[in-house]
């Protein structure tokens, strides 16, 4: 059975329960408090050098890491990864995106102003620029979502799942959807998905 | 015939160019001064609402971004990009381990440090972090090569390119590669692939 390390807390972490949920893949699921250093002991890098949840392991000494690796190989011959070519980089595209235009605003806001007690004189400093990027990401969202059911080929799958694991808990950083209709119109489309699970539900 | 939208010193564009020669796919090369605005323009934004280049031209009004879901456009179905499940995710992993833990450290410490005339007050207090984190992403890459000729499945291919791009440009980050002897060997496997082109090569 496939083991999953994890923090409920966190959206990549719910990437890949999202998907597992969809497939009906059962898991064991095991979680581990990065706020108490617990991916960075020696056993946790063995398993992943880069010390971060979430983390698959797929064989007895075989690990996966990072959250769009690990919900593409999940999700590898199933509807929720498309086959054709354009429409297989097209998913690519929004993935990479969250992960390089995305999370690192609105997931790191959130982390500062939601579980850290005080922000450093750096994170401070960081702050407006997170959340001008981070709308700047909403706005990309915004955009497409305003022509477009699902952000790949007009159905649910994998890019959907990547945006709305750290979008619906975006106002945990305290970014304001109100202005973005399109957006939570397409949020409450995820959310009524079948097998649909919440980022607090375990397997 | 495909049109790639690019800036010349762009480790993310430099990727694309790299698959580009390696499996000889003619292309038009567009060149955007980013420094000069010119991926933040209407015309542009029309092309890449996120603004950035790398940018491909794949049919008259479809444009495909993020430098992973390009690569990987080009060379599905080819021997850079494996077929097996396994192989595919561990491919993926590692680009997306470079998007997220190593461009945005060794990429931005090399532009704030050999582009720019001058750091702002963020900048300056974030360089040390960038630095740390950058040569954290190495140390992860080091011990892999240690261990591995390329990335994955033993074999030159897309993670190799992926992570190549930065890699070899560290230095203009004022990051000391002389201690990561594993990656040294493994930049000169790469740069001794047939049909490899520098980052300044043009088509």
């Amino acid at each position: 059975m496939l083991t999953l390390y994890d923090y409920m807390d966190s959206g990549n972490g719910y990437k890949c329960r999202l998907v597992l949920a969809h497939l009906g893949i059962p898991f064991k699921l095991v979680l581990c408090d990065i706020l108490k250093g617990e991916t960075r002991t020696p056993e946790f890098l063995a398993r992943n050098p880069n010390g971060r949840i979430p983390t698959l392991q797929i064989e007895d000494d075989t690990f996966l890491a990072e959250s769009g690796a690990i919900i593409w190989y999940l999700a590898d011959g199933t509807p929720l990864a498309p086959t054709d070519r354009k429409a297989r980089a097209e998913t690519l595209q929004w993935m990479f995106f969250e992960q390089y235009s995305h999370e690192p605003n609105i997931a790191v806001a959130r982390f500062w102003k939601h579980y850290l007690p005080k922000l450093s004189a750096l994170q401070e400093m960081d702050l407006p620029n997170r959340m001008k990027n981070g709308y700047a990401a909403l706005d990309v969202m915004e955009k497409h979502l305003a022509r477009n059911a699902f952000f790949v080929g007009g159905s649910f799958g994998l890019a959907d799942i990547a945006l709305y694991a750290y979008t619906h808990v975006a106002h945990e950083g305290e970014f304001d959807l109100a202005p973005f209709s399109s957006i939570k119109a397409w949020m409450s489309r995820v959310a009524a998905q079948p097998n649909h699970v919440t980022i607090s539900h375990k397997n």
